[in-house]
């Protein structure tokens, strides 16, 4: 019962073929999309079709005749913070694509990352595949699906032109990294860890859509300092460099097919 | 910016007058799932009104006058495993109360939970509240924020005519438990532990619908077996036990109001 039948796979080989007209970006907290809402002149929608009575966020504008959207899971209604990690960015991943019906996603946000796989404070990486690094569950097949391995949408003149460093992904919802996080991490060979980017992946494959991912680094994770510190100290710088990034990868995108990525 | 404006409490409190016409079980695992379908007769939808294209399963009946909905997340296309976990579970209980708008969704599934908390295998509890215990951000309110505590909707009067044992649900996206998860459920004073039950409070907040929980012991955490053997040893056994507990409880809810329970 896999949801992948041959109409699917003809109606995104015909989908290649055409310029691409909509692009959601899928953030997760109000500073990392702030930044890219102002450089595109974004505007919060009113009365939003993404449901009615949510926290959610949604921004909309035209880039030529490339329509952007930022899609942000709100404030959470009791403590008033970003709704971060993996439940409310699969809600508003899903319920955008269903309302927006997008070409194409984009997760954007800042990560932690290793050093020794070569990054560095303010390095904006494209992202090659997903995996996940907290859903251990050890019985066959359940423990290959715990992990939810997953391709980023395929862009390799997107990767040439923008000379982008590219990596693995890693997803848990925990800021920090306990000990078994951490051999999940190093066993899958991942050099980025994030808090969203595994559970949009699962969205978008489930209603196939594709999606990349642009992951600026705020803090090294075998660096000598706390995480959460290093993510706060970090964190306007870092958007800053994930906001020019962005714009380069919509000046990119703007008149192409899905394939001319 | 919090969603409980005073329409949604005059709404939430004219409902409650009413006598209950439509419940939503949430269930992740077909084997949890098979034994209520089959003791009340529930028949698959074939045009599910969650979308199209989707693994997940509708089934839909009725117990005299009172509609009964059972939506698990079916199977995932690749590994033809259930797909369990948090995040499946968000985007069912999210597509099923805007689909089917429920008087009050249960979740109802299998569990760890601590034996020095008075749990046997079998047992069934109706949850008190729910917390997380893998969601680690040690960041002001971002720490609240993580750990997620909700409280189920209350129903006093359910507890005591079914004469249910009572405890704190504690969820993750892992069947095992790290030290660190251990620390967290203890900290958090749980009894249960599930892959779900959290998630489910989340979007069931975010949309204003009240939650009952109904969690069947398979697995001793503080037991001398591992949990996945224990688990699948004890899986049909103990959905049986919860089919019989929710059968008591759709038929205890029929005819009566939300205030009654």
């Amino acid at each position: 019962m896999g949801p992948h039948g041959d109409g699917d796979i003809e109606k995104v080989e015909s989908e290649s073929h055409r310029p691409i007209s909509t692009v959601v970006f899928v953030i997760a907290m109000q500073a990392e999309a702030q930044p890219l809402v102002n450089k595109f002149g974004l505007t919060e929608t009113s009365d939003s079709p993404l449901g009615k009575g949510l926290p959610w966020v949604l921004y909309q504008g035209l880039h030529k005749d490339l329509r952007i959207y930022v899609v942000c899971p709100g404030k959470d209604a009791a403590l008033g913070i970003d709704s971060v990690g993996t439940v409310p960015a699969s809600l508003i991943t899903f319920a955008s694509i269903q309302a927006l019906q997008p070409d194409i996603l984009i997760n954007a946000g800042t990560c932690g990352a290793f050093k020794v796989k070569g990054a560095n404070i303010g390095d904006v990486f494209l992202v090659s595949d997903v995996v996940f690094h907290d859903r251990r569950i050890p019985i066959p097949m359940f423990d290959l699906y715990g992990v939810g391995l997953r391709q980023a949408f395929s862009t390799p003149n997107l990767l040439k032109e923008l000379n982008l460093k590219i990596g693995r992904l890693s997803t848990g919802d925990s800021l920090d990294m306990s000990t078994q996080d951490e051999s999940l991490i190093i066993s899958n060979d991942a050099t980025l860890k994030d808090m969203e980017g595994a559970a949009v992946a699962y969205v978008a494959e489930l209603l196939k859509v594709p999606v990349m991912y642009l992951k600026a680094v705020t803090d090294l994770i075998d660096g000598d300092k706390p995480a959460a510190e290093e993510f706060l100290h970090n964190l306007a710088v870092v958007t800053s460099a994930l906001e020019e990034t962005a714009t380069k990868v919509i000046n990119f995108i703007h008149g192409k097919t899905l394939s001319d990525l």
